[in-house]
């Protein structure tokens, strides 16, 4: 409603095309009538999918770019020739301030080494996490990093701490949000160097944040705390472990209700309520890890997903950038710097 | 049969006292006629648990021990003033080889600590795993290590791999049993030093086992590979996480089907299948993590545990005294040694 607020959009990244993309820019148009896109991408490919849309494009605009970043593509090898791709070119505008936010379903690994590389990080980041939105048994919950940093030491655990804090007031619209370490066991004693210097910072630095120490990969689905925090390596791994153990309990539901009669037709009865689960499982409703850490927002869409799933990464982004995230996580950052006092780099070494 | 296997039992350890422990005995003596038990622990409160069972007695040796560790003790503390204590009776009779397998439900630190101390390393091995059995789309597969050690190196993931495979033979009784490196992608450029390593380690060296790369944490639950190698945070983490999330899911299921009249029908029309699905994914049913690595057998059930759990752990502990796997790792390593030529120790280094 005159926030003038523009989403610049990655048309060649998924693995499906850009016509899943035009369809989520569909649906997100009907949502969010106040949202403009910047297109980037093919514009051979994309202007026959506007033929029927002819309205859409009064909040489209095309802007073409010749090449595009493949799946199998090195970061390194990207980032000399990659100015010309629809992935660049979708992030160059957030760089150039055209655009507040950029969502992209393309390679990762080169989406952030992009993004890194034109919008810089946040004043004493070294590196951004990816946060994801986790399904729990009270709500949502806030995983990060869930694949960005595959070695973390304690002080960068602290930032994902306190980027994953704001990131819950503004997109969970908590207060107070509480905040977890992920580790192997509650007792102090516990867990590796990093992860118990971080603790230690969190419990004696005077953080206006809820830190409730240690928790175990069952809190997660738990919704024992509103957010964990822990390194790229465990966090992805515990992110595709509970992906899969989904599917599998699905699976084996399906299979248990095939295998007799009266299984069949309880399934047959139920089906409004197994669609209701399927619902709540539905990867593509989450869809979407966010770039924290940058001076700007990135959101990655999953590469293989559809419509649905990009129009989900699609809200996700809009509400990030109406949350204003980053100005709240450069202002929190400050407190902690100051609350920190003296040089808040002293306090990364750990201590026992 | 005249196998003479005994096993030696932790009767203190659980959460729910001796009652289960007794009850699980009377289960696994019925299961294997031809196994002996030596149950450690307090006899006054022993004594009166087989009032009933006086046929068991005959399969079974009570054998007092005045102490007991408690849940919430250190491992250091313990092993000074523990030798009284029913955990440390029960690897004692391995070690003193009256028993060839010793199992226990109590604090996992503490069992482990006195499993090292009392049956030492296996030679070249730091230090042991823990390893779990993990319900997936294709049967189990073998996950290791979940949770002894906080930080490997390379040589020792290797060795994992190893004791992991040997481990997938005798339990699973497969004859090639596959074995993949946990890491956050299927790229050679992925993952942390460790991992990578390891890897290398696995594809140069000439050893006799089926190293298919890496495995991502959806592969676990998939079934992809029999064996799964991690650290033991990251498998710890992975292990809850997958517990969290079944429970999630089965949760979500209940709430769906008690949602609406027909769902509640359904539900009642295909409670036998929802029994099964309840089944094939009871933690009790593959109760029992593994220590892998030490002169000796010790299997690790969960505290919580009932007797229907604790005979599972009895009946892992029985699987792995006959299937000798200690001499099996032993033999393995051996090989491994030779294979990897000059020093073994060399190849630790990793390289890129």
């Amino acid at each position: 409603m005159g926030q003038d607020l523009t989403v610049s959009v990655d048309a060649m990244g998924g693995d499906a095309g850009p016509g899943i993309v035009v369809a989520a820019l569909a649906r997100s148009a009907v949502r969010h009538p106040d949202v403009r896109f910047l297109l980037h991408g093919d514009e051979v490919q994309l202007k026959p999918l506007f033929a029927r849309r002819a309205k859409l494009l009064n909040k489209v605009e095309i802007r073409h770019s010749p090449e595009q970043v493949r799946m199998d593509e090195k970061p390194s090898q990207v980032l000399r020739r990659g100015r010309n791709t629809s992935m660049w070119r979708a992030i160059e505008a957030v760089q150039a301030r055209q655009a507040q936010v950029a969502v992209s379903a393309g390679n990762t690994g080169v989406l952030m080494a992009m993004a890194i590389f034109q919008l810089r990080t946040l004043d004493g980041i070294n590196r951004p996490a990816i946060a994801a939105l986790w399904p729990t048994r009270l709500g949502q919950s806030v995983v990060l990093d869930v694949g960005a940093n595959i070695e973390t030491d304690a002080q960068q655990l602290v930032d994902f701490a306190v980027m994953g804090e704001t990131f819950a007031r503004a997109i969970l619209g908590l207060e107070r949000p509480t905040i977890g370490l992920l580790n192997v066991g509650a007792e102090e004693l516990k867990g590796h160097e990093a992860v118990r210097g971080a603790a230690q910072i969190l419990r004696t630095v005077n953080l206006p944040i809820e830190f409730c120490g240690f928790v175990e990969g069952d809190d997660i689905a738990e919704g024992t705390v509103d957010v964990v925090v822990t390194d790229g390596f465990t966090g992805n791994v515990a992110l595709k472990t509970a992906e899969g153990t989904a599917k599998l309990v699905v699976g084996f539901l399906r299979s248990s209700l095939r295998r007799s009669f009266l299984g069949r037709v309880g399934g047959l009865l139920a089906s409004g309520a197994l669609k209701a689960l399927r619902r709540r499982l539905d990867p593509r409703a989450s869809n979407g890890g966010i770039f924290l850490g940058l001076n700007g927002i990135v959101v990655k869409s999953h590469g293989g997903t559809d419509s649905m799933g990009f129009a989900s990464a699609l809200d996700m982004a809009i509400d990030m950038a109406r949350a204003d995230v980053i100005a709240r996580i450069v202002a929190d950052r400050a407190v902690l710097t100051r609350a920190s006092n003296p040089p808040a780099a002293a306090a990364g070494t750990g201590a026992a």
